[in-house]
C-alpha cells in the first residue's frame, strides 16, 4: 500500500540531524513509503546530500525519488507556549506538516516537537472526530511478557477528564489494540487505586459503570499502577494528568536505574571488568527496555493521524515513530474510530 | 531516649514469621527500645522461644525483658473491607496496637496489615490533629544522588484532594523533611504535568498560589514525574490518587526490570557465568534499590504515630518500618505538626 507521511523535519531536540537519516533509513526498508520533509529547504537539501555522500547506498536514486521537501520558513521551539505558536507561527514546519494531512496531501504526520504546541495545532487544524469530545495521547509500554506490550491512554492531552471522556478513550484504545495488535477482544483496564475504602474517585466509578454496560468492550475492571507491566491487560485507560505522571515516573525511574548501573559498574577495575563480561546481557536488556522501541505516541480521536515522537529521540527511535504512523495509516485508524463512535452515538450513553 | 513501640504482630503476608524476628533484631541494635507485640499470645510466645532456641544471642535475657506480648484475639485479613474491619474486628491485633498509642501505653505503632483497614482504624481511633482536614500517606524514594532520598505524599489516603488539602500535605511534608532529614529549608515541589497548555488541573493551580504565599515553605514550583528521582526536590506533594498510581507504577516497573535481568542472565551457560561475575555489582545495585530500605510509610496528620509496612516486607524491611517509627517518636512529629498547623490557622488561609 502506497502511502505518504509528512515529517516535521525541524522538530525535536536534534531536528534534521535525526529526522533526515531516520527518513532515509525507513524508506530503504519500506519501498511503498514516500516522505515529505517539512522545514527549511536549504538545510534539508544539504542534510540529505550529506547523508548520501557519507553513506553509499545502492538504491540512493530510488530513495531520493521518494523524498520531497516542502519548505516551511519557521520552526517551533521546544519551550514555546502553544497559544503563541498557534497565533504566530503559521508557517512552522509543525503546522505545515499537519496542514498536509488536513488537505489530503499526506496520510499522516510525525513530529518530535513541543508536545503542547503539537497537540494544540493538531486540534486546531484537524479537529476531533464528530462524537469524540477530546483526543487522547496513546502509547505502548513493555510488559513482563517479552512478546506483549500494553497500550495506555490518556498520557497527557487532558486533565480533569469526565467519565464520558474516559469511556471514549477506552473505545478508542480498544479499537487501536484490536487493529494494530491483532487482538480480537482487547482487555481494557481502568487505572485506579487499590485501597478498598477509597476505591477510586467519582469519574473512575462512573466510567466503570459505562464500560460494564458496553458489550463490545472487553472491560476487565480496575487495574493498579503495577498491573501496567504484568501483561494481563491490553489497554490501560486513565485521565491525562495521571497518565502523564505515570509516564514521566516510568522515564525517571528508568533513568535512575541506568545511572546506578553505570555508576556501580564503573566503580573500580574489577567492576569494569565484570561490566565487560556482562555486556552482552546488559545490551540485550537495554534493547528490551529501549524507550526508542516504544517511541511514537498517537493523538487518538482527531480527523487525521498525528504521531508524536519523544523530543530526544535518536535516529532509530524517530524511525519507529514513522513506522507507527504507517501502521495507523494501513489500518485506517481514524476512520474506524469515526465508525465506531457514530455507532455508539446512536445508542444512549450516560453522561 | 526510652520508647515503646506497639507492633501489629499478626499483620502482613507473613505475620509473626517476620514481625517477631524483626522485633528481636531491632531491639538487639537499639537498647532504648521496648516493643509490645500485639496478637495471639500462644503463637507469639512459641515464635519468640523458637527464635531464641535457633539463634543463640549473648544478651537474650535482656532482649526478652524488652518484649511484651499483648494478647489480641482477632486478626485483620489482607483483603477484608475496612468498613467491616472497623465494625466487627474490635479485638484485632491491628486495632489493639492503635489503641495502645491512643491510651498512651505506646509511643507509636507499626503494622504490615491491610492498608485500607489500617487507615480507617487509625483515623477512627486516633483522629486527625485539630486543623488538619485529612491525613496523608508519606514515604521515601531513592534518587539519582545516592546520599539523598525524596519524600512524597499523599500516596493513597485520599482521592479528590482540594487545594487546601494539598497545601496542608505540603506543610506536613516540609516539617517531616526538616525534622527527620535535617534539612533547614526543605524544597517542596508540587507534582504536575508538563504541557504548557494544560498545565495542571484546578486544584494544583490553586495549591501553587497558597504555597507561594507562605514564606515558611520553600516552595520551588511544579515538578513532573521524572523529577521525583533527580534529587533536586526534598518533598513531592500530590493527590492520593496520583501518588498511589505513581507508587504502584514504580513498584511494577522495578519488578519488571528485575524479572528481565533474571531472565536475560539465565538464558544459557554463558549468561549464567557472566551473572556470577557481575554478581557483586548486581548485589550492590539491588541493595541500593531494595524497597525494604525505604519500607515504612507514615500516616501524617493523625494524633499519634502509625507506620505502615509493606504487606510483603521481609525481616530487615519490617525492622526498617519500626526504625521509621522510632525516628518519628524521637522527633515528636505529631506535636510539631500540631504546633505548626495551629500557628497557620491563626493566619488566614484561602479556601
Amino acid at each position: 500500500m502506497q502511502m505518504i507521511i509528512a515529517v516535521d523535519a525541524m522538530g525535536g531536540d536534534y531536528g534534521p540531524d535525526v529526522t533526515v537519516p531516520a527518513t532515509i533509513q525507513i524508506i530503504e526498508k519500506n519501498p511503498d513509503l514516500q516522505i515529505i520533509l517539512v522545514g527549511d529547504q536549504e538545510i534539508l537539501q544539504k542534510k540529505i546530500a550529506g547523508y548520501f555522500a557519507q553513506n553509499r547506498l545502492k538504491n540512493s536514486e530510488e530513495i531520493k525519488s521518494k523524498i520531497t521537501i516542502h519548505h516551511a520558513s519557521e520552526k517551533v521551539e521546544m519551550d514555546e507556549s502553544p497559544t503563541k505558536v498557534l497565533r504566530n507561527k503559521k508557517d512552522s514546519s509543525m503546522r505545515v506538516a499537519i496542514n498536509l494531512v488536513k488537505n489530503g496531501t499526506a496520510n499522516a504526520c510525525v513530529s518530535a516537537g513541543n508536545t503542547g504546541a503539537l497537540m494544540a495545532t493538531a486540534h486546531f487544524v484537524l479537529k476531533t472526530i464528530p462524537g469524540v469530545d477530546r483526543s487522547a495521547i496513546e502509547s505502548t509500554f513493555p510488559t513482563i511478557n517479552p512478546q506483549k506490550h500494553v497500550r495506555m491512554l490518556d498520557l497527557g492531552a487532558n486533565v480533569d477528564s469526565t467519565a464520558n471522556h474516559l469511556y471514549q478513550f477506552a473505545i478508542m484504545g480498544s479499537l487501536v489494540a484490536s487493529n494494530l495488535d491483532n487482538i480480537a477482544h482487547p482487555k481494557i483496564g481502568l487505572l485506579n487505586v487499590g485501597e478498598e475504602e477509597i476505591k477510586g474517585n467519582e469519574q473512575v466509578k462512573q466510567t466503570a459503570v459505562l464500560l460494564s454496560q458496553n458489550k463490545k468492550i472487553n472491560y476487565i475492571g480496575y487495574v493498579e499502577g503495577d498491573d501496567i507491566f504484568k501483561g494481563d491487560v491490553d489497554v490501560v485507560v486513565c485521565d491525562g494528568f495521571i497518565g502523564n505522571v505515570a509516564l514521566k515516573t516510568i522515564e525517571g525511574l528508568a533513568k535512575l536505574i541506568v545511572t546506578s548501573l553505570k555508576r556501580n559498574f564503573s566503580r573500580n577495575i574489577f567492576t569494569k571488568l565484570s561490566a565487560l563480561i556482562a555486556m552482552p546481557v546488559l545490551k540485550k536488556l537495554s534493547k528490551e527496555f529501549d524507550p526508542g522501541r516504544y517511541n511514537g505516541a498517537s493523538f487518538l480521536g482527531l480527523q487525521g493521524i498525528v504521531i508524536k515522537s519523544h523530543g530526544g529521540a535518536n535516529i532509530p527511535a524517530f524511525a519507529n515513530a514513522i513506522k507507527e504512523a504507517t501502521l495507523q495509516v494501513k489500518n485506517n485508524v481514524p476512520q474506524k474510530i469515526r465508525d465506531e463512535v457514530s455507532k455508539m452515538l446512536q445508542e444512549p450513553i450516560a453522561q
